[in-house]
Formats: C-alpha cells, sequence, structure tokens
C-alpha cells in the first residue's frame, strides 16, 4: 500500500524525504541546494500565502517589494548583521557572459565586471532601511507596517526540500515605529499572528518563546519565536518576529522629527516565516502511508473515486458525482473527481491517501442502489456509509473534525513529550531515550548554553513566554537559576 | 492642482517619470536599474496578479516554483537563446564573504568561488525544460501546463521604472505538448488570454500579431504579442506568447512515448507579462493631474472625504459614512474614508486625484441636511450632487461606466492613430508628425526591416492576426507585398 515509504519509526529522515518526492511535493533542482517545488506542493504554499496574506493585511500591514540584491557595502553597516550573513551568501560580481574563445560555450567577460559586488539578498533589512531612510522624516510618516513575498538565497552546505535550502521563498516583514513601546508591542503582535496561523491553520501546536541570545537574529534586540515539535521528537522553529531596537535606524541614519520637533532614531522590527513551514506541515501529521493535510490548507479537500464496471455504470456515477461536487463547491469545498480510466480504485485510494487528501469518498453502482456512498476520513482511516441525502453536510463536518482532531492528536503528542528534568544526568537520558522538549533550569549564560550543545546537540529552543518564575538550580553549572526553558535538538 | 506634474504636451517622458514618482507607484532604489515598488503601486500589480492568475487557472495551468539560478552551461544548450541573454546576465561567482585584512568591511572570499558559474535567471526556460526531461515520458503526462510567479533579471544599461529595469517582477507559463498544433493552440489561447486581461481589466485596447522572425523571442519558432498604443504616440509591447517548437525539448533531450509507443520530442511554449504592465497602465489613461485607474485594478475604488468645521460636524458626517462605507464593500467595492485632520479638502482632491481613485465623494454638512453628496468622477472630472438614497448603486453604476469610458477613449485614440501610409516618404513624415501605428507594406525582409530601424527608429510591432491579404509594393523596397505590417516607434 505504502508504495515503498519507509516507515517513521525505522527511519525518520528517509520517511520525510521519500514522502516529500512521493507525494510530488518538491525536488531537488539541477542547481546546488535550490529546490523544485512541484505543483501540488505550491498549491499547498499558495493557500498558506493567501491566509498569511489576509492576516497581515487585516492587522494593517501592506505588501511592497524591494531589491533582490544588496550592494556588498550595506551588508557591512550593521555589525551583528555582516557576521550572521556574510559567511553563506551569494555573491554577483559580473553581469555579462561571452563568447568562449575555444568555441566551448560561454564564459564570464572579464570585461563587464562590477564595481562593487552584489550580494543576492538572505534578508532585506540593509537594503530596506536604506529606503526608509527617504520615506520617513516626521512622527506623521509612522508607522510603516511593509510586507514582502519573495525569494532569498543563504549558501547553506547540507540542505534538505523545504527544512534548509540554498533559495528558499518567504515573507520578510518590516515595520518602524515611533516608540520602543510600539516596536515591542509590533513583534508580539506579530509573533501571535503566526502562532495563530500554526495552530488554526496548520494545526500545529506552537510554543512562544524568546530566543537567548546567541539564537538571536543578526542584528536584533529581541528575538521570538514559535517552536513546534515533530513527531521524531525534534523541535522546529517555525517563525520568528525581532524586535530590532534601534539598530538598524542608527545603521543607516533613519530619523524622524517626533512631535516635540526632536529628532529621533527610528524603532524597528522584522518578522518572516519561509517554505520551511511546509516541511514542519509535511512532518507534524503525516503517517507512514503518506501525507495527512489539515483541511484548511489541502489543495483538495475532497477526493470522490467511482467504484464501476463500464461505460454506462460510470455515466450514472458520473452524472450523480456531478451534483455532489457542485454542492460541495458552492459551500467553498474543492473536490476533485478522480475518473481516470486506466487505474485501479485501489491504486487512487493508495495515491490519494499519499497526497493527504482528508476526505475521500467511493460510489459504485450498488451506492446508487442504496443511495449511499462510503466516507472514508485520511487522520482517523475510518471508513463509513453514509446515506446521499445529506452527504455534503457530513462531510462539511468530517472537514472541521479533521482539522481539530490533528490539532489535538499533535497537541496531546506535544505536551507528552514536554519533560521536566532536575539534574544534566536526567537532562541526558530523556534527550536519548525520549526526546521532545525538555524543561530545565539554566543559569542564563551563554557559555552553559554552549557547552550543553557542544556535549549533548541539544539547543535552548525558546524561554517560553508564558513561563511561571521558579526558584532552581541549572542542571549544568548547579549555578541559581529563576525559571525553566525548553531544550531540544532541532532541525 | 497638479503639484508640479510636468505636462505630457511639454514633456511626456518627464511627466510619466514625475507622476510614477508622485503617485506613490516606484522609485529607483540603491542598486543600479532595480526598482522598489512601493505600497500603493503594489496593491495595483497584486490586482493584476489575482486577475491574471484565475485566468490562468481557469484555462486549466497550475502554479510551480523553479530555481533562481540557472548554471551557465545550461543556457548554451539552445544556440538562439544563449545568443539572447548572454549579454544582460548577472552572474554568481562566489558563495561567500570574508572580512577584509585592513578592516575596511567585507571582500569576496577567494577560496568560496564557484566550480560553475550561476546565472541569475533572465527567463527560465532552460532550468524548467531540463527538470522537465524528469516529469516527461509518456503522453499520459501531457500536456504539461504549468506557470510561475517569480523574479527575472536582466542587466540593461538604460532604465526606467517600470517599462524596463534590470529585475523585475513577472510570471512565465512553461508548458509541454504531444503536438505542434496543440503547442500552437496553447499559444495562441494564452495571447487571447493576455487581450482579455489588457481589455477588459486595464482598459487598454491592444492590436494582437506575430512578431517578425528578427523580433522573436530568442529560441522560439514564432512569437505572438500584444501590442499597444501610448498616448505619446509610441507603441509598447504588453505581453508575448511563444511557440518554441521542438527547440527546448531537442536541447534537453525531452522526449515522450506517443500512443503507437514511439519516442518523439516534445512540443513547447513560454508566455510571460511583467511589471512592464505597471508602465503601459498607467501610459494608457493618465492626465496632467495624475494617474486615471480603470476602477477594476484600482485599489481603492471609491475616495470619500468629509467637509466639516469642527468635531461636531466630523462625528454626524463620519456616522453617515460609515453606512455608505459598510455598503459599498458588501458590493465588492473598496472604499477609504479620508478624514486625515492635518489636510485640507482641497489638498485630499488633489492628492487622489493624482492617485487615480475613479470615483471621489465629498460630503459636508449641508450636504446632511440636503440628504445629498457631490461625487466626481477622475476619468471625465465631472461633478454632480446626487441624492443619499441610492447612493450606493449611483456608485457601482459610475465604476462601470468609468471602466468602459476609458477604454473606449483609449480605443478611438488607438483607432485615429492607425495610419495607413502607400510610401516611404509618407510614412516618415507620419512618424515625424503623428507618430502612433503606421500600417504600410513590407517586403518580408529583415534586410528591409533593419534599413527602416536604421533610418527612422520605427520597429514591424506586429504583423496583425486578423490582417486581410492585400496585394502592394513595400514602401522601402518596392518589392511586391501581400499585406500590410504595424511599423512604431516602441518603447
Amino acid at each position: 500500500m505504502a508504495k515503498g515509504l519507509p516507515k517513521r519509526s525505522e527511519d525518520y529522515s528517509a520517511w520525510y524525504n521519500e514522502l516529500v518526492k512521493k507525494a510530488d511535493l518538491a525536488e531537488n533542482s539541477p542547481v546546488r541546494g535550490c529546490m523544485v517545488i512541484k505543483p501540488y506542493g505550491f498549491a499547498i504554499w499558495e493557500k498558506m500565502q493567501q491566509t498569511l496574506d489576509k492576516m497581515f493585511k487585516d492587522t494593517g500591514h501592506s505588501n511592497a517589494y524591494f531589491p533582490l540584491f544588496i550592494p556588498k557595502s550595506y551588508l557591512s553597516r550593521e555589525a551583528d548583521h555582516v557576521e550572521g550573513f556574510a559567511k553563506e551568501c551569494a555573491v554577483v560580481t559580473h553581469y555579462r557572459l561571452k563568447n568562449a574563445e575555444d568555441g566551448s560555450g560561454v564564459v564570464v567577460d572579464p570585461d563587464a565586471k562590477l564595481e562593487e559586488e552584489l550580494i543576492v539578498r538572505p534578508t532585506s533589512e540593509t537594503v530596506i532601511w536604506s529606503t526608509y531612510k527617504n520615506w520617513i522624516q516626521s512622527h506623521r510618516d509612522l508607522p510603516l507596517l511593509l510586507n514582502q513575498w519573495a525569494n532569498v538565497v543563504r549558501w547553506e552546505m547540507r540542505t534538505r526540500l523545504f527544512l534548509r535550502t540554498a533559495e528558499f521563498l518567504w515573507q520578510e516583514g518590516h515595520t518602524a515605529h515611533a516608540t520602543k513601546g510600539e516596536a515591542i508591542k509590533e513583534t508580539e503582535t506579530m509573533l501571535h499572528v503566526y502562532a495563530k496561523f500554526a495552530e488554526e491553520f496548520m494545526s500545529m501546536p506552537v510554543v512562544r518563546g524568546v530566543k537567548t541570545e546567541s539564537e538571536r537574529f543578526a542584528g536584533a534586540e529581541e528575538t521570538y519565536c514559535i517552536e513546534a515539535l515533530m513527531q521524531d521528537g525534534k523541535a522546529l522553529q517555525a517563525g520568528t518576529s525581532h524586535f530590532l531596537g534601534q539598530n538598524f535606524a542608527k545603521a543607516f541614519d533613519v530619523t524622524f522629527s517626533d512631535k516635540n520637533n526632536q529628532l529621533q532614531h527610528v524603532w524597528g522590527t522584522s518578522w518572516g516565516v519561509s517554505t520551511r513551514l511546509m516541511g514542519a506541515l509535511i512532518m507534524a501529521h503525516s503517517d507512514d502511508e503518506g501525507l495527512v493535510l489539515p483541511p484548511k490548507l489541502a489543495p483538495i479537500q475532497v477526493v470522490i473515486v467511482p467504484i464501476y464496471k463500464g461505460e454506462e455504470q460510470l455515466a450514472k456515477i458520473s452524472e450523480k458525482v456531478a451534483g455532489i461536487k457542485s454542492e460541495l463547491e458552492a459551500r467553498g469545498i474543492s473536490v476533485k473527481f478522480d475518473d481516470r480510466d486506466t487505474l485501479r480504485p485501489g491504486f487512487k485510494f493508495a495515491d490519494w491517501e499519499m497526497k493527504g487528501v482528508p476526505v475521500r469518498v467511493a460510489i459504485g453502482a450498488r451506492d446508487l442502489e442504496n443511495n449511499t456512498v462510503e466516507i472514508a476520513r485520511r487522520d482517523t482511516k475510518e471508513k463509513q456509509s453514509y446515506s446521499l441525502d445529506n452527504v455534503e453536510s457530513v462531510i462539511a463536518d468530517l472537514l472541521d473534525q479533521i482539522q481539530e482532531n490533528i490539532f489535538h492528536k499533535a497537541l496531546m503528542f506535544r505536551d507528552d513529550n514536554i519533560t521536566k528534568v532536575e539534574s544534566y544526568e536526567e537532562f541526558k537520558e530523556v534527550l536519548e531515550t525520549k526526546g521532545g522538549f525538555i524543561s530545565a533550569h539554566w543559569d542564563g549564560t551563554p557559555e552553559t548554553e554552549e557547552k550543553i550543545q557542544e556535549e549533548t546537540k541539544a539547543t535552548i529552543r525558546c524561554i517560553p513566554l508564558e513561563n511561571e518564575e521558579e526558584e532552581g538550580t541549572c542542571i549544568y553549572s548547579g549555578k541559581p537559576s529563576t525559571q525553566r526553558v525548553l531544550f531540544a535538538k532541532a532541525y
């Protein structure tokens, strides 16, 4: 049935790679580290984009577009930023090719060397803040609440489809504010937008928190994040929202005159999610038979498979299906009638299971006689016969149930996999045997954080926002601590 | 009133540049030839995208995403293609920067040189056909009907916002077919989609035609195009659809086994429109007071400006406006209530005129007493008082009328500016005094075409699809000709 999908329990990593391939989501391109997002995978990403875009607009943001290229010198203007990105960027040095003299093809034309090299944007703070300098003069120009959907490039050496690719698609919000308080509020608002999207649309529970200093975005004063737990017990950072302080405003000299006519530096934020969310979505719910998609993000929510012998039966079934399909579509439900005539129903069932379609309807000649259909849910694999009379309501309800069920299943799994530990021994044992998030006391120093990472490969995923204060001692150094943080091995 | 917009009649080019700037559409970025698309400009582009995307999907296409980078050797695989694009491409040669030894910032790390240079895609035929090779084996895999929305880079030396920029946004459709006939049909279908979009949404009449051999896309067997006429009498190519024959299939060895189990090369098409359409839209309708937008693409279709003295009057007006606004929004009409309290109504009127909002509603205290509003249309500048009772219907009707009126105005202008000429003397005179499209006999040779271009800067824009056969003699060579073609100076 699983057409060669490895089992999660045996080789999670191979399972993921094969699933991405067999569900027609993406593949590696001829260009090292860059992916091709296939139509079915892209349709899921489009649904994510549309949903997020509406959420951004509902919170007052507009879209704009800034250049792909960043002058090399811009990257250096903010000291942490260049440290963070210079080591993995694609550099454009020439603007023309010419025919090779030996006729072997084309070569770089040495006469077409750029005066200043251009970096393919790894993120756009620098080019955007250099533009904001001209757009912002007065407090009346603030806040400036922009977003862009774009491709970015970070030259990663070890890549995996969706999770880590040299080029990826993302959105990056960049906002400018008159006060520190407003900027922090914006950072938090967008974190909550991301969390809401993850939980309500992806059905993926997340922990909201802040990063430690060493895990912060290069150039930020505070990085907020949402962290999800995958089925193999590893964490995945699903979105980040950065409070930039006045760092980029100072680097690019962006000032405004406030209500008292005093010149001040602007406060900034930036926030982003990327096609990495596709990797999270795949890993959060899918099983050994293939993808499991939350109905709200499924490009095809219902597939209808006819079970027939001969043209006449097919014609009768098709007529019935046409009615069901148009009624479902009138409710905004997307339906695929799979009447491919060269494939057996069993093959089609497995195919749509692999692709994660939430609801499958099978309808045969006997069903027509009995006025019934067989409906299978992808999430629980339950099959049941229903009357055709109100099948559209049944399906609509089922889609809601599936959306909720996979969220709760993921939430139970996540909560079962947050383990409190009191010692480093316990920490290491839980990490090796169970994985998941480990809630432990930490002395707050980067040194301890680094040592734990070196020794165990676990990192501090975040300091949860809703943390309770709790007196304790650091599991590593034994120094006093006031709160627990979440450790995990991570993607 | 026009806040310094140059007059079209005096300096069309300066008028365009200032309009793009003053209507907040776009600006030049710090990176040579690359633009920043500002929120208001991007909102128009988003409307274009959404409309076109729906049209593509309605004609059976899906979106996907292919890499930004193309290995240098791929470009050379199709001989015409490399000739067309190698001379103006951004070349990535390195993947890392490092700190300069003299502490002056970052420099390219010579140890991080790529084995093979990467080209930032100027168009994606090569990387897509190299991928199609793996996706297409059988006639059952065809047709393959894909599109991508992406950024592309062509290193233009002389750039103008929207019309010609080094980086631009576009969509590129790439389809694969089993037969020549199907591929040609697809090429034509997409040309008609573009024409329909231009005429019904942009209100911009276009001539549908085919390019001469010398104006064809590099790698195509036939290039279909839509050509529009701008108010200064220059033509603008607004979209192209290419029949690629088997050129890219042969270059990348893309074959399929047909129904008789014979191996054949696949037939291809590609088609695209870009942010250049923004330039066309701006130039097609706008006037000396600013932008004129067709309602179907206007991000704000109706602006409501309160005329008031004091808070109390404003409160009463605001209450009334809230009702009108929500009723208009229920009809799917986008409305902005401009209650900025630091600006006078006259300033607001000029501001929204500059931004091309189709309908302006002014409402004051006396209007409330009389149960009226004053409505101004952007296209004709007519102002009229209407009863408040059914103002929503009046506005909805007005928007339809404006959409139609600006199309007809542009159509009349276009038709008045297609001039038939019978001699080269007449040709040159019309070109200098009147401009526009010149319909003339041509002997069909690239040599004549080139000489006319050298001597007059006019090019053959297209051979119209609906051309009638007509015996004649070439205006330049005197040789026999069977049909007229359209010449013009062009953007």
